[in-house]
């Protein structure tokens, strides 16, 4: 990237973080009516540091097909919340069994193990409460029905839902970059698909439009994914806040275990390509997806 | 209640049990796109021979303001879907940690813990593609939308897994009726009094109807919640396909052992009077409601 890439980007994420955090905080449910733990642990998760990459993919594909940030925050929170009820659950000891996640004690290490459950299954409810909310913006009831229907479709079986039960049967599966790309691309791919589509579906994008988004995330996600594993073995424990070298440790199916890291680093560049390219139909207002993609391939953490 | 009465009841059940079971195996995503873990164990876990008591309150609501029976499907099925994934995660080791339900080993019991977590994970999830699905009946994306907040809205953490969280938590409270009834109320009837609103809602019933219903689903909910708990000392076990007896040994905070038996009988009786008493503004339509208010004091199972 460019120095003035570097520069925008940096300013860009950080203000857009700030306006996600502070929409979470607004839109999740306040104290006085729900149990205290569940209160804590939900808190604890969703405000943990997490870089807010799907929620600020569904803004810059609202961005990008001229629509307001204001009607598609909801939307970008409710992506944030499924996404950290999947880490939750993914934590716990019968799945991943990680005690730590961005440096921090994960929820079940700190709540318990009941508490984690519930407080991943509050998360997932709690994005389709806000996804049907009553809005102040007046919004199509067909659009927003249609954003329940894709993230729905994302976070479920065929997709979220269904590349976690891959990844924890994957011992069982044939290890080839078919079986891998199947688990990511449903695992990582299908919400950040969801993420642009959604911010694009939400205004009423015409379908090239949303076709376009689609590819561009599915790239996107792959790409992520590759990273995630090539920073696994590379990354710099401080920056990362977590140990390096435990999917290696694990004997966990990865793009650099598979195919060597030289081939994993092309490959992830070849997807960053591909993402690039989808936007050629878009002006200058997709600027911010591109040099999210960009980041994608540099991040140190 | 009457001979007759019986005689309805029982027909009435099977037939509406029979209807719901074909739709939920129409409805659920097929084998060929899904690991084959979580489809056995969703299959598993939803064909169990359950009831159908929320399914069947929500299109006897649809019934009872007037609508067909068709475009309610969808609803009743995602509310039996919510409701066997909250019973998938409630019997796991760190929850209540049974070993059976309805006579067969539970979920984790066949399957794994992880298996099973996913499995619910997919079925609440489920719901919401269910809800928001294209369907060949024309509905309102609007009133759909209101089913789907209405849904969220119960099953959440101000409902039900909120409700559950307390009821985990609740060796730490105090033990008297207001604590339970709080318990119960988002336990098991915020999805109740869902049940027979969304029925309504999606017909676009006048305010004071789906109020009625609200009033209903309270007091069924708070009814069946008592008549389980007297089941559990008094039932029988070959008709309950378990063990009775395992509230007190687990020294569970319920109705009979608050109150005494006779008194939580009284309160059983006195909720489902008001149950039925509020559906006075409706015509004959609303006798299946009544007659299943009536089942759920005098169910044997």
């Amino acid at each position: 990237m460019t120095e003035n890439e570097n520069a925008f980007l940096k300013a860009y994420f950080q203000d857009r973080q700030k306006i996600v955090e502070e929409a979470l905080l607004y839109y999740l449910p306040k104290e006085d009516n729900i149990p205290a733990d569940i209160y804590k642990a939900v808190h604890y998760s969703v405000f943990n540091g997490g870089k807010r990459i799907r929620p600020i993919l569904c803004l810059a594909a609202a961005e990008a097909v001229g629509g307001d940030l204001a009607p598609a925050m909801p939307i970008a929170c409710a992506l944030e919340l499924i996404h950290t009820y999947s880490l939750i659950h993914d934590d716990l000891p019968s799945m991943d069994d990680d005690d730590f996640r961005r440096g921090q004690p994960t929820c079940h290490k700190v709540f318990g193990e009941n508490i984690a459950i519930l407080a991943g299954d509050a998360l997932l409810t709690e994005a389709f409460v806000l996804l049907s909310r009553a809005e102040k913006v007046r919004l199509s009831a067909e659009r927003r029905l249609a954003v329940v229907q894709e993230i729905a479709n994302a976070a479920g079986i065929c997709g979220m839902v269904g590349g976690q039960a891959l990844d924890v049967l994957s011992e069982k599966s044939e290890p080839n970059e078919n079986t891998l790309r199947e688990i990511h691309r449903r695992k990582t791919g299908a919400i950040i698909v969801a993420a642009v589509k959604s911010g694009a579906i939400i205004f009423n994008a015409g379908k090239d439009k949303i076709q376009a988004l689609a590819e561009y995330g599915i790239n996107v996600g792959l790409a992520f994914q590759i990273a995630d594993d090539i920073l696994n073995v590379e990354g710099d424990r401080e920056l990362m806040g977590k140990e390096t070298g435990s999917d290696a440790a694990r004997n966990k199916l990865t793009y650099p275990s598979l195919l060597g890291m030289g081939k994993a680093k092309e490959k992830l560049a070849k997807y960053i390509d591909a993402a690039v390219a989808s936007l050629s139909g878009f002006d200058e207002r997709a600027m911010p997806l591109i040099v999210i993609a960009r980041y994608i391939m540099e991040r140190k953490s």
